[in-house]
C-alpha cells in the first residue's frame, strides 16, 4: 500500500538486532475544502492505522476536520496539543512530547500519517516534527495546495507570469521592511495577518496599492471572507492573507 | 455535479434571448504525478464533456498526459497549441484561438474543463486565457500543488517557517538583480531555470550558497533528477527548479 520501503534501523548496541520502522508521512491537506487535498492524500490518510495531528491546547484541530470524513474509526490517534504562546519553549516541549508519541508507533514498525494544513513544508508545524524525528526515521512529504494559491483562484487574481517575481512576507516583520520589498517585488503574498492588518493596510495605501490588495481569511471554508482589503473588517484572525498583484505585465 | 451556476448571458442586442452558458474551470493538475492531484480536479476533469489543454506545437501535452487517466473516451478535446518563441504575438494568436475555440462550447452551454500544469494562477499558461474570457463568461479556478511545494518535498528541505521570507524568481532575472534578491530572502525559488542554470550556479556560489542549494527536474514524474546544485548536469530543461534554503531560522 505505501510506496516507501522502510528503511532499516539498528537499535542500541546490538548491530545483530534489527528491525523495521514505520513511515512518517507528512500530508499536506490543502488549505480547508477537504475536496482540495490530493488523491495521495486521502488514499495514506483513508489507509492509515495511526494518525497524528496539531491541535490547539483543549484538543481544538483544523488539520484533523479537515481529513475527518476519511479517518479510519479504527485508528490510533496521537494529538500534538501545541501551545499558542509568543515565547518558543512550550511549544518546543509539545514538539518533543509529540515527537516522542510518534516514535512509539514508528519503532513498533507502525507508519505514522501526520496531517498539516496547508503544505507541510510551508509555514507548517510539520516541520517541527520533521527536525526531531528526520534523522533517525524515514519520512516522506506528500505536498499540498498551499493557501496563497487558494486565494490567487478564489480571488480571480492571476498570481505570477512570465518572469515576474513574488514575495511571501509574514505580517509581522517591520514596517520599513515590507515596505521595501513591497516595492521589489511583482506581487506580494502577506502571510499571518492578524493583529498586523493595520499597519499592513497603511503601508500598502502609502504604496498606492490598496486597489491592487485583496484581503482573505478561511478561504474555501465556512465563513470565507474574500473582499478588497479596503473594505476588510477591523480585525483579522492569526491566519488570515492577502494579495497584492500589481499586473505591470498585461496577461495578454 | 458543478458546484457554480452558470451566470445568465445576454446574447447581442436583444434582452429578451437569453441563454445559459457553460462555465469554464481552470484546473491545476499538480506538478507532474497523477497522485498530486485534488480530489476536486479529478471529479471535474472524469465527468467533462469537453477539455481543454495547452500543448506544443505538434500535440505533446504534459497537461493532457497527467490528466490522461481521467479523461473519458467521450469527452471532446480542445487542443490549445501554443509555439514556444521569444517573440510574443504567435503565442498571443494561438491563445486567441484557443480562447474562440472554447467559447463556442461555452456559448452552447457547455461547461469546459481546461488541464494546467502545477497551479493555474502561478506561472502558468491559464491566465492567458482567463483574461480572454472571464469577462464574458463564468469561470472558477481550482488550485493545485505548485511545483515548488513539490520540490522542497521531495528535497526534505522545509521551505520556510515563522517570520521567513520567501521569494520566488524566474531564472532569466539579470545577474544584480538575482544577487541583490536573493542575499534579501530567507528562502529562494528559482524557477525556469533552463538556460541560465550556468549564470545561477556562478551567483549562488559567489553568495556562499551552493552547499544550500537543490536542483530538481521533472519532480515527481520518470526521469526526475533532485541532486544538490553541485551535481547538477550541464544543461537543464526550461521547467527545473533551484531551492535555496538558508535556514536561519533553526526549525526547532
Amino acid at each position: 500500500m505505501n510506496v516507501l520501503v522502510a528503511k532499516n534501523h539498528t537499535s542500541g548496541g546490538d548491530t545483530s538486532e534489527k528491525k523495521i520502522c514505520g513511515v512518517l508521512y507528512g500530508v499536506g491537506l490543502g488549505p480547508g475544502d477537504p475536496e482540495l487535498m490530493t488523491l495521495k492524500a486521502a488514499r495514506l490518510i483513508s489507509t492509515a492505522g495511526v494518525v497524528a495531528y496539531p491541535a490547539l491546547v483543549g484538543g481544538d484541530s483544523l488539520a484533523r476536520s479537515i481529513a475527518a470524513d476519511l479517518i479510519s474509526a479504527d485508528a490510533v490517534e496521537v494529538v500534538v496539543e501545541v501551545p499558542m504562546t509568543v515565547d518558543r519553549r512550550p511549544a518546543q516541549a509539545a514538539y518533543d512530547r509529540g515527537s516522542a508519541a510518534i516514535a512509539v508507533h514508528l519503532e513498533a514498525g507502525r507508519d505514522v500519517v501526520c496531517l498539516c494544513e496547508g503544505d507541510p513544508f510551508f509555514y507548517g508545524s510539520f516541520m517541527y516534527l520533521f527536525a526531531r524525528l528526520s534523522q533517525r526515521y524515514q519520512v516522506a512529504v506528500v505536498p499540498g495546495v498551499s493557501s496563497m494559491n487558494a486565494v490567487a483562484a478564489r480571488s480571480g487574481r492571476p498570481m505570477v507570469a512570465r518572469n515576474e517575481v513574488v514575495t511571501v512576507l509574514p505580517g509581522p516583520l517591520g514596517e520599513d521592511d515590507l515596505r521595501a520589498r513591497i516595492r521589489a517585488a511583482d506581487s506580494v503574498v502577506l502571510m499571518k495577518v492578524g493583529r498586523h492588518l493595520g499597519k499592513l493596510k497603511r503601508v500598502l495605501q502609502g504604496e498606492g496599492l490598496l486597489v491592487d490588495a485583496v484581503y482573505v481569511e478561511r478561504v474555501g471554508m465556512a465563513g470565507e471572507v474574500c473582499v478588497p482589503l479596503g473594505e476588510a473588517p477591523e480585525t483579522a484572525p492569526y491566519w488570515s492573507m492577502i494579495l497584492v498583484t500589481k499586473g505591470a505585465d498585461p496577461w495578454l
